[in-house]
Formats: structure tokens, sequence, C-alpha cells
């Protein structure tokens, strides 16, 4: 019987995140996602996915401290980068840095389980550095060293504008990190497992990842939605726009989900909140109106709900996010769960690998090309 | 049902190749790997893999024609290379390498049908020149320029050493290609196809497909191979080496196999005669001869019979190969199926994307961290 996509199979266990999608319910480690985007730090997240715990108040400042120092980028991948911001798309270049990466990390080839989850630490924490680097690079502006008083999501927006963030902008980048952290067995974390499943090290597992996150059809919803909401312009297009969309039989970008059918993404709510909250401070609440409005006729047309990739667009706008970046900032945030789930799958192995089923031309018989009928070869 | 490794869940359909175990027999669209391995060439079978019969003359003329024109690395490339060469391990070379050049493809981000089977023959056609540049950067020498007149196989062995090969040496080398360039869903081409099933470019499937190969699980027995021959350096010291190697606990490489239990390994045979003939041929055939002595004390010793990287260690070696080039060489091979599988995945997709059980802890709930106590906190 062949599983196509495999929908349904259940491919490892895992302790780092579960959904409910008919409850709509997400939680990591046990705690449910209105909980930790309530209360805890992008930095508490991290710990949690790679502990199953929450950090004591020293195991988190010891951390936080691992952080700043790992943001830094080694002077090869600073070399590179030039070079990259002129020649490559975003997640090109951060799928090129990241692989890069691996050859300047201080544990080497140490595999060790200490090696592989400082290793771990060490890729989330440079990847904003990575991807500010390019953008400043790209718009010709010198680069922005990191703030070490600033956590991880806000230090990244002041690498990309030079600028604090305010408090509430710094607070809803954190919140966005926190949402997008994990997703139990999506493809590109399936992608990093099976990768660490040949007991591959984890640079490459990660760039497996982000690899498969590149696909429209995994990330990159976030960055359409936002040029959705640019191409309508205002609230009173969005109705026509979206009905003739449908009317011509497209896809809406940020709509639907395969697990949370009936209900709404839980952190499509939170989102929304922030996108309308951000929306007043900014004084440019245009964004997240269209942004209701098209939701409101989406839900009447088709019954269809925003994911957690539509109120992202109008968000991570607010914050200054150029949109080409907003699926790298995903891929930022996610290699807190890609991480822990490699290190989940290298603790407890085996290789994945299914099997496939035959379906071509059977008893062949070579004939040498001179013998092979033009006629022939081109007709089977 | 948890399916640890998705052993024997079919994910896909495929009409690329196939496997009978038990009759230990391997066919590429329909033809055995001992009739290609006896009468094909690599530039016939890469035809074969990505259209599912063999080419006419003219069709081969104008492949043979394209993969030389498609042997020029893009000059960034070329720059990238010393540095890469200076720092980075052969299979983080060719990870980084071929992500970076997916910035350098002619056909841009032209994702048609037309364009990704242009970017799977160059991708196929410069990883020989991607390796041999590495290769010839770290010893200190120049960089050889393709020579147009020779096969891609014998390209690659002028590319390393800058002498064209014996006619004898050109041929089992382009065997060695044929018997690497496929076999059906192993975890590496598994990668490329749930990367290529959130519709990623090819260039992201494949840099994925490597990251994966890298793994110690499924390429570098080759390597392990070459490296355990060395060590037992000696015909009459081979039997007590394999029995201490057992004694023990160790495992063998390049012994066994999934797919092939009670019968040999249909590439394994081929192999084992290039084997003999290479080391009677360059008036070195220790190599061979502790290889056959192996192979006997491990059948007797464990029932094991040996796989496609057994005999390819000591033939690479015979061949000229740098023993850590072996898993790169191997890759290059392979790209030939992993691009056609990637072709397979695009024209008839569905996402990939399993599930996982959560086995974790439930119902936790946020305590602010200067209210967690360091004993809880370590506890749970």
């Amino acid at each position: 019987m062949t599983e196509k996509g495999l929908a349904d199979v259940i491919a490892a266990e895992t302790k780092i995140s579960d959904i409910d999608g008919k409850l709509g319910k997400l939680w990591y480690a046990g705690y449910s996602i209105d909980d930790l985007a309530e209360n805890a730090s992008f930095e508490e997240v991290l710990f949690l996915l790679q502990h199953i715990r929450l950090p004591s108040q020293r195991e988190l400042d010891e951390l936080i401290e691992q952080m700043i120092e790992y943001r830094e980028a080694a002077d090869f991948l600073a070399g590179l980068m030039p070079t990259l911001a002129e020649q490559t798309s975003p997640m090109s270049m951060l799928r090129t840095a990241v692989s890069a990466a691996s050859a300047h990390d201080p544990d080497g080839w140490d595999n060790s389980t200490e090696a592989v989850y400082r290793k771990a630490i060490r890729i989330t924490s440079v990847m904003p550095t990575l991807i500010a680097s390019y953008d400043r690079h790209r718009r010709g502006l010198d680069v922005v060293e990191s703030n070490p008083k600033l956590p991880h999501a806000a230090n990244f927006l002041y690498l990309l504008s030079g600028e604090e963030p305010t408090q509430e902008a710094a607070r809803a980048f954190d919140v966005q990190f926190i949402l997008y952290a994990d997703h139990t067995m999506n493809a590109s974390t399936f992608t990093a497992r099976v990768v660490a499943s040949t007991l591959s090290d984890i640079h490459s597992a990660v760039v497996a990842a982000i690899a498969a996150l590149k696909g429209p059809l995994h990330g990159g919803a976030n960055e359409l939605a936002m040029r959705m909401l640019e191409e309508i312009g205002s609230v009173d297009r969005a109705e026509q726009y979206v009905k003739d969309l449908f009317a011509r039989g497209d896809k809406i970008m940020g709509f639907g989900h395969r697990v949370y059918r009936t209900v709404d993404d839980p952190r499509a709510t939170i989102l929304r909140r922030l996108s309308r909250e951000m929306g007043e401070t900014t004084g440019e609440p245009i964004w997240f109106e269209i942004s209701e409005k098209v939701e409101q006729v989406v839900l009447a047309e088709k019954g269809l709900r925003p994911n957690v990739d539509f109120y992202a667009g109008s968000l991570l706008h607010y914050l200054g996010l150029p949109t080409d970046l907003f699926t790298p900032m995903f891929a930022a945030a996610r290699s807190a769960g890609w991480t822990a789930h490699i290190r989940e799958q290298y603790a407890d192995n085996r290789i994945i690998r299914p099997d496939s089923d035959y379906i071509g031309p059977r008893d062949q018989v070579y004939v040498p090309v001179e013998q092979r009928a033009e006629e022939e070869a081109a007709a089977s």
C-alpha cells in the first residue's frame, strides 16, 4: 500500500511538541502556546524545546550568555557575505551560509551529546546575524554589531535597522519567534530528522531543513500573504480581490491548515491581536484592516481560517522586516525546534528509509546505440 | 502505530529503479545492472534514469555535448574553492558548493520542466569539477581544465591527476559511476524527494541529499572499508583482524545490506572482478587480496556478504582517488539518481509530511523563572 505523502504514518515519537487539531491547541513540552506567548521569552522556549522543561534562573542566565557569545559570525562567513548578498536569494544565502558555518564551529568534528548541544545553540544564535548581515550588505550599509543588552529577537531587529526597537515591538517579535519555534512533524522538521537518522552532523540536518522550508508549499506563505495585502492596497478592494482570486481557482495564501480544520490555528489568534496592536502603534492600521477584511471574506466564501502565516505577514511588516526576509526569519525561529528534533533523533536513532513501489518497464535488454532506431527510442 | 525508520512503508511509486533482494537483482528502468555494467556508458545510464529509456544516437550525442559544456564551474564557485579547500571537509565542501551553485545556474528561478531538466544535467556534470578543484587546491596544485575528449568519469580522473587514465581505468571508473547511480528509496534519495515535495528547487533537494549521504550510516562505508584494508596491511593479518573486530562487538564496514540478505549484492559481484583486474594491472594486488580474505572470514564467521561499498574501497584506491573523496565520488554518481527522483516527485507531487506521536509531559503551567526552584527545575 502506497502512503503517498505519508499522511497519517507516524514516523517518530517526540516529547517536543503536540497538537490537537480539533481543539485548536498547540503545546511545547506540555505548555500551551497561549501560556508561553503570554509569559515566556524565546530564550526560555529554546531551553524548553531542548530540555523538555523550563530553565532555572541560573540555567537561563547561562543560556543567554552563551547566545550572546554565539551571535558573532566567524570571519570566513563575514567574508563570504558580500558575494552572497550580491548573487543569492535570501533562503539560498541562508542554506549556503549555515552549510559553510559548519567548518568554523569551535567543536569541529566532535559529535558528542555536549558538543551537539553547543552546536544547536550556536546555529540558533547566529542565524539572525547571517540574515541581517546579508540585508545590510545588499542595501550597501555597514553591518551592525550585536547589542549584548538586547534579547535574541530584539537584537535581530537592531541588527537590521541599527536602532533599538520599542519595548512593544521587541515583545511582539519575541512572540513571533516563540510561535514559529516548533510545530511537531512538519516537512522541514521531518527532513532534519531523516538526515540526522543517517548520523550525519547537525549542520547538515539544519541545512536540509532550510532547503525544505524554502519550498512554497511549506515556508514562504507569510511572504506571499504580505504581497497579497500590498496588491489589494485598500480595505474596500479586499472583498472583490478575494472573490476574483477564488473565481480564477487560485489558492489563497496563509489560510487553511492540514491539522487545524474546524477551529482557529491558536497561533493565528495571538498574531491577529499583535498585528492590530502594532497597526495602532505605528499609525499604519491599513495592513491589519485589510487582513481582517480578507479573513472575513475567506471565511464566508470558503470556510477557511487563517493559519500562523497570515497575520505574521502584516506583523513582520509592521516590525520593519523586508518582505523577502519573512521566510528566513521563520527559519531562524524554527531552528530552535529543528535542533531539538535532531538531538531527539540522535538520542534514540534508527535510520529512516521507507520503501518505494516500482511501476516502470520490465525485462529490458540493452541494444547498442548504433542499432537503436531513432523512432523506437523516441516512442518507447 | 509508530513506524520507526519507516521500514516497509511505501513512500512513493517510481519508474527509476527496482530491487529484488531475494534474487540479488537490481534494475534501472527495467535493465539489469549486469547488462548496463557490461554494455552501457554512464552518460547512457544518466539518460536512462532521467527518461526511463535509453537514448538514440542523436540524443546521446546531444547529452554528451551538454555535459561537456556544463562541466565548467562558475567563476564565483572557482573563487570560493580556495577557502573551502583550506577550511572544509570534502562532503561539507560539496554541500556548500552545490548550494552556492544555485545562484549561478543560467536558468535562474525558472522551475519549468525543461529548466529543471537542464539544472539536473548541470548538477550532475559539475560535481566532479568541484571535487577535483577542491582536491587540487588543498594539495597546492593548479586546477586542471576539463578534457572535452574524455567521457564524464574518465574526465574526473583526469581533473584529479592531470593525466589521461588508461582505457581500463576509465572503463572501471565508468562502471563504478553506473553502479552508484541509483538504488531505489535510500535515505538520501528519500531526503531529496521530501525536499522536492515542498516544491523547493532542485539545488535545495540535492544539497539535502548530500547532507544525508554524509552520514556514516549511509555514505562513507567505502572510505571506512579502505581504511580497514590499510589497517590490516597484509593478507596474513586479515583473519585475526576480523575475528578481533567481531570479538570487540564492532561492526564491519561494507558488509550486509538491508535488502540483499541471503545472496550477493549484484554490484559487489561486478566490483570484485574489477578490483581484481585493477590489482593485477597496477601490480599492487595486495588490496584486492586482503579484501578477498576479509570476505571469506566474514562469511564464515557471520554469514555476511559484501555490499557495493566493500570492493568499491579497493577499486577507487587503485584508480588513484584519495580515500576521503570516495563519498564525494559516490555523491557525484548518485546525483544522476537523485535528480531523476526529484523530477519524478515534481511530476506527480504531494507534500511528504508524516505524523509524530507525542510522549512528553502534559498539563504544564508556566511559573515565572524567579519562582522556579533550582532543585525542582533540575529534577523534572
